[in-house]
């Protein structure tokens, strides 16, 4: 049955809402699709629950190709297998968490690896269970610190998620090739441009992992590209090259120098201008070794220094920090832990005073920029001294090297060197070789063909569903509206009548609903803005914001026998006879593969 | 595609679990439909993940039939609504409570009154607005005290519930019909026997209420229903007929009689014949007053004692007594508490002391029974002394009547007089004449014809949705396991291999396939049990345990050019010639139909 504007559970707004801050969610509440609840929690209206509910068909078909199956795990979920797995603690204010009447714990799940891992388990024992893969599509929950733009960041969100298991790394390459080709045709098909992007591998068992990202100006996440090689990857997991050694036999033994207030980069470098001038180029932020000092907090709450070498002309990113840290978190160090250590010089810092042999013992990563045999000025550990040609490897070493430095355009591309692009975009889909990071928790193992326990080998693949729907808006819109591809407009077709009311233009709504009638007829879904005493004007507005690809209007025109037909993506319009409307439109839809058009 | 056993994420049980009380939740486990998480906590496995889906299909085609429009709510809500309603407070601890990072207070919605009403309060505003109904289907949350039977009562579950919203008395009615009939539709095609029962209407602002109950034998729910005249009515709604009153001209004066050690209803009756015998009949219980006093707890927390009196020959029924007060609570009248009023003397407590004009203003309630006219021997409100001949409206009077007492087969119909019969069942639906509770305590307005604002009248209407799935299930299955009705069976068809392996037996296996395929192209879903090395005996049992309708056979027969096509519900087993079996099955399920099933 078609959908009537007169009678539809939609109330289209003309004013932007406040909290609108990117253009999908403005034009989602604006064209009724979604209303707010509360901070990240939104309701579905009739029109974005059809939306929704296409992006999950087009999901779940994928799923089903590649033999995945589906099921459905609850939402709230007992604590105990997310102590099994530390995610209980990591999660941190992350998760909702809650009490049941006896007091037992519970969260609202963000993602269901132990769930999976349990299920599996509990059914299955052998070798000849594997390969398996699962996946449900259901409602998940996160606390997010700062919900952002309607259901593109909400705290209630729907999401699929599957999980592969295996019996070796050459079955989890083979399923998560096998989901990389599924998201792929998921990602056409939904119709927006995305880049997959290499993405950080977990602190345990894991190996490969990617990323879908659709490219979004407003998008969240900033990745890099190679415009020579093709090599794409979020920031997280940008690996620097790592120079080769520097020959350093011909470098002067390091000496301290007189440095009177130059706690910055910027003093230091002007001082060593001014008193310690180089003949071949000036000093620059590049020469210099700055020593920043932050404190992990770990999931059991324990804090711990940690102290990274970065060149001075870089700073710390703090998303590649945090992936290298986690599950740890980062927070400053602060006044009271510089006085708890007092070798410690604010603005010297130099690596005398760092490393675990030091006697600080704070661990002290280097940016792997800082090669062997490459020259440094840094802090001498005394106030206002700083040390010269410096060299690491010779003078110095660290614990070990950390990919906290920022990454910027023209860095030069880990794979051919060419130099980077940045850009941002929205982390649609995410897959992920576990390893046996959650089996080995949560003792997932079954007897091989030797009658051996073997731990099994998982792979875990994201999609956000809702936030599909606010990411195909995001690139599919203009100043008017929405303009959705085909295969997920909630309708296939969008009718106006322009008639001033059923007395005034009998003519037209009788056309109108005839034509409505015969679309149907012909399988296509249609809305019909069949209102009465309501202006061309506003009815038009309506169809640009509601968004739906093909518009027939309905209208004066019909005393000349025909009827216009609107494309809302191109703003083409054309007259065609009124006889020949629902052919043309099932030959415009059908043209995009709209299953049913055909019958 | 077929779901295959050889790759089916399913392992059938052949032992009942331990905790499963009934058959339905004894089989949905061990057939492999469902699996449980927590206390009433289930996970959906791919089976039955599909019986899911396809009951949620009838619902949703029914509501869609009768223009009601889908939407989904958040399950994650805030407190506001919910406060404003009163009901934060009224569901004290059968609702999920928690709190966001922020302290802000949330719950999870057990059903979406509160959000609704906002909803279409926040969109319209206009009688041309309505009427309106729109639906949800969504999982939903109650924290249930004693979770039981699977998913039967869960505390996660999957609901539809929908709302109307007109203008008026009469615009209610016809929704609600319009829903009355579509529930039919539904619990038709769902396929179980069920009966509507007249229900309480709530507290406030309702007016008619039914119960759409499934019969069985398991059933939470008591009702009773008429032979004669087909009343029925679950027990909290029965309204017992109030008697005319009696001529009481000729009862002499009350006296009051000494009757030592009679603190029970059975040693007074005893004591009564013994001391003093009636000439026309013996006395009997149902000649006593029994005074019971229960402490009302009400959602504010304050605690009110509550008489209630009752022929002697019935006890306080605690369901009806709990509709009759809700929302406030029952708990006992503790020693404590009697001690507070001394008034009250245990055992003997008769109307002299009761009644909120009485010295302890304790309110008063009776049984209808209690009627004008009626004599009673009752208690003197001293130790050992009972009151004999005291005539109700002549020497007590109390506060008000009250519908506390048992319901009992044999009790008049309310309808027509005849002996009722009680009987049990499982509250699958429930549809209920809101009225203006929830716009009332939300502010649910519209502007009327004549531009005057008016409170918008409401209709509830709820399916419980995997409840269904277990109701069926009860409703359905024999010893050897379930017995799914063709339109919610996981699949249309059973093909069974009854070869050894594809090596022993290529020519079984090979044309099971071909079966198989062939039932596909005729538009029906197969369950292929493909199983290699698995005994005939074992794969005959799993069919019969996983219940799907039809089963096809394939074996040895095949010699002779003949398949078994077993009808699972009546055992019934016919061998058909093999190339007819695809036309047959066809024939058979389309017989149901099945959509789809005649292309």
């Amino acid at each position: 049955m078609a959908l009537r504007m007169s009678t539809l559970f939609l109330r289209t707004l003309r004013e932007d809402p406040a909290d609108a801050e990117v253009p999908s969610h403005r034009l989602l509440v604006r064209a009724g699709y979604i209303r707010r609840v509360s901070p990240g929690i939104y309701t579905w209206l009739p029109l974005g629950l059809r939306v929704l509910r296409k992006v999950e068909t087009i999901v779940r078909e994928e799923m089903d190709e590649i033999g995945a199956q589906e099921l459905l795990f609850p939402a709230l979920l007992p604590k105990e297998p997310f102590e099994a797995s530390g995610r209980w603690t990591e999660y941190g204010p992350n998760i909702f968490r809650l009490q049941d009447r006896k007091g037992a714990d519970y969260l609202l799940g963000p993602t269901h690896e132990e769930m999976f891992t349990l299920a599996v388990k509990d059914m299955y024992s052998s070798y000849k269970d594997l390969p398996l893969a699962i996946y449900q599509i259901q409602t998940k929950y996160r606390d997010e610190a700062r919900p952002r733009a309607g259901v593109l960041r909400g705290r209630e969100f729907v999401m699929k998620d599957s999980y592969s298991f295996d019996l070796d790394a050459a079955g989890l390459d083979k399923a998560y090739q096998l989901h990389r080709d599924a998201y792929i045709r998921i990602f056409d098909r939904l119709g927006f441009h995305y880049v997959i992007v290499q993405a950080m591998a977990g602190a345990m068992g894991g190996s490969k992992s990617e990323e879908f990202l659709a490219t979004a100006e407003n998008g969240e996440d900033t990745y890099v590209r190679c415009p020579n090689c093709g090599y794409a990857a979020n920031v997280e997991a940008v690996r620097v090259p790592v120079p080769d050694p520097v020959p350093y036999a011909d470098v002067p033994a390091a000496h301290v120098e007189a440095t009177p207030d130059t706690p910055t980069i910027e003093t230091l470098v002007a001082h060593l201008n001014a008193h310690f001038p180089r003949e071949d180029r000036p000093w620059a932020a590049g020469d210099t070794l700055k020593n920043v000092i932050v404190t992990l907090v770990h999931p059991d709450g324990t804090r711990e220094p940690l102290a990274i070498g970065v060149p001075g002309d870089r700073e710390i990113d703090e998303k590649r920090l945090g992936a290298q840290v986690d599950p740890a978190a980062v927070e400053a160090f602060e006044e009271k832990d510089f006085a708890a250590n007092p070798a410690l010089v604010k603005g010297y810092i130099g690596p005398g005073a760092l490393g675990s042999e030091s006697a600080s013992k704070i661990r002290y990563l280097l940016d792997p920029r800082v090669a062997e045999g490459t020259r440094w000025v840094t802090g001498a550990d005394e106030s206002g001294k700083h040390v010269i040609d410096l060299v690491a490897g010779r003078d110095f070493t660290a614990d070990g090297t950390i990919e906290a430095a920022d990454v910027r355009p023209g860095d030069a591309c880990p794979s051919c060197g060419h130099g980077l692009e940045s850009a941002r975009g929205i982390e649609m889909g995410h897959i992920f070789q576990l390893g046996t990071k959650y089996a080995e928790a949560l003792d997932l193992k079954v007897l091989d063909q030797n009658g051996k326990l073997q731990t099994v080998v998982m792979g875990s693949y994201g999609v956000g569903v809702s936030r599909a729907v606010a990411c195909v808006a995001e690139g599919n819109h203009d100043e008017l509206g929405l303009r959705w591809p085909r295969e997920i407009s909630p309708v296939d077709v969008h009718v106006v009548a322009t008639g001033k009311d059923v007395t005034r233009d009998p003519e037209v709504f009788t056309k109108s609903e005839e034509i409505t009638r015969a679309l149907e007829a012909a399988g296509l879904s249609v809305l019909y803005d069949d209102r009465q005493k309501v202006s061309p004007g506003v009815k038009f507005k309506d169809s640009e914001l509601i968004g739906v690809p093909t518009i027939v209007v309905v209208g004066k025109s019909l005393e000349h026998g025909v009827v216009e037909i609107k494309d809302r993506a191109t703003g083409e319009r054309r007259e065609v006879p009124v006889q020949d409307v629902v052919s043309e439109v099932v030959r415009e839809v059908s043209g995009a593969g709209v299953p049913g058009s055909a019958s």
